[in-house]
């Protein structure tokens, strides 16, 4: 955490949405009926945030963090072959600036070839995730790049909260709100622009349970990941935000879903839906085709549609 | 066509809104500043109808021409593998009525299995699409069943129409609306809605031309079809109601595109906007990012975005 004061308040959710207007995309927020989608509450409103600029939420929080602080001549850097370091790619590039991003060696070429597109400088090291970290961290420190954090930074969580006040300001106020939990930034920042005025539910697969197990523990720990959403849903330990968020009282319930419903989820939202989207952005689906999660006659429920980063072939 | 009057007025058009507005989806209209796509126009509104209910916009005007008409017991009749097949047998299925297709030999497994799994008798007849049409008019004069046809009846082309009027009560008269052309439905019913009041481009791949050919020879003609899109854009002639709909002076322009522009368009629809959609539906940004169609720096366009039945692993 770089800041004092690293948890985002609606303020300073409500600056980081005026900071990045011009950077993001306004994604579709889509009502449906429930009965649309086979659900027997009032309404589902699904945020389409797959449609994002480098297809997730996590452009918000990047360019937020790139348009809240200085920017050396460095540039900026970051560990991630996944949603993080798209992001941060694709926010380095529309600003402007030089992008360094670490990848180990187990990663694939598809990524380190999507993020040399994007006009990253591609580093790799080391046998694992860690690895990379490792040599990320040991070139910030000679660089004085800025070092970009996939989901525990202020201006992270901040701009990834823009989402929620984007939800509200076009629908106003739903009963409930899906989110599905890697490291904890989507979830933080949206906890905390509705700080506790709906009831929000964090969704982890049965594999990657970082908000569960910390629950459990009564503090962040460590948990071995695996499984279909590992990719994306990945992080080893809650992030220090998104415990202060949970502590704060903000998130109403935390649940783990299986595997199978989460791919089966993820598939039927292809069948019926025609959205493609990626394994983790199917677990607020899955949480309520399978009865995980039972909202009410009258709710509204939002759905958020985290991420699109995926092969197209798997869906069939 | 089945009525005296068959082109439709806002009126009817508006009157088929309510009538089916229980049974399709309102989808979403994305509205994007030009510049998010590279373009120079001030805005470009996507009318995301490739999540319409069954994967397009037929649903539309297959519920609008099933809810206007006595269904009689032996069901409704289509011949059709593609889309319109699936909207009939989607819409058949919700209202609870008989459903029978027919397809020739020549037809893919995958399209038989996808409508037997909407319930839907598939009947496959003779070596090509002319003989299972006959087929299909035999069946329907023994059975008296209620014939529905993929684009040229009336009240298929106003339940097309609704999807303009959705659009103009959510963002006001656009300057200017792309649209794909098959047989023709779907820009009849939308030009008829807009009545002249704005600019409406007609769009068809080089290698069905119906339209095109239609105003260069002065009247609907027979057209060889092949191509990209011929599944889906693969009529052999502009039908009639479009025809009538055009003549009254409705449709500003109809231009061709080739089919690699709109196969680039449709990759880059994908890797850009994480939409998936079909050959037919990158029509409107095929033009836009060639060039085809150069709007005013003012101008606010709308794209419609028509249909995703597609195997994704084609997106790659």
């Amino acid at each position: 955490m770089t800041s004092s004061s690293p948890v985002p308040t609606p303020d300073t959710i409500r600056a980081a949405a005026a900071r990045i207007a011009g950077d993001v995309r306004r994604t579709p927020l889509w009502r449906l009926p429930g009965a649309a989608l086979g659900l027997p509450c009032a309404e589902v409103w699904l945020k389409l945030e797959q449609l994002q600029l480098g297809g997730s939420f996590k452009a918000r929080g990047m360019f937020n963090r790139m348009r809240s602080l200085p920017v050396p001549a460095a540039g900026v850097v970051v560990a991630s072959g996944g949603n993080a370091g798209i992001a941060v790619a694709t926010a380095a590039r529309a600003l402007g600036v030089r992008c360094e991003v670490f990848l180990p060696e187990v990663s694939s070429t598809a990524k380190r070839t999507a993020l040399a597109a994007l006009g990253a400088t591609v580093v790799v090291h080391g046998a694992a995730y860690a690895d990379a970290l490792a040599a990320c961290l040991q070139r910030q420190q000679s660089s004085g790049a800025l070092l970009m954090h996939a989901y525990d930074q202020p201006e992270v969580v901040a701009g990834a909260g823009t989402l929620g006040g984007e939800i509200e300001a076009e629908a106003g106020l739903p009963d409930r709100v899906l989110v599905s939990v890697g490291g904890g930034g989507l979830v933080a920042g949206i906890a905390a622009w509705f700080a506790g005025r709906t009831h929000l539910v964090a969704l982890e697969p049965e594999q990657a349970p970082t908000l569960h197990a910390a629950r459990a523990a009564g503090a962040p720990v460590d948990v071995t990941v695996s499984g279909v959403a590992a990719d994306s849903l990945g992080a080893r330990r809650i992030g220090d935000i998104a415990w202060a968020v949970d502590r704060a009282g903000h998130i109403a319930s935390s649940l783990l879903l299986p595997d199978n419903a989460i791919r089966d989820a993820q598939r039927r939202i292809w069948r019926t839906l025609r959205l493609a989207v990626e394994p983790a952005a199917a677990l607020p689906l899955a949480a309520l085709w399978t009865g995980a999660v039972q909202p009410a006659a009258h709710e509204r429920v939002v759905v958020v549609v985290c991420g699109a980063n995926l092969d197209p072939a798997t869906l069939a």
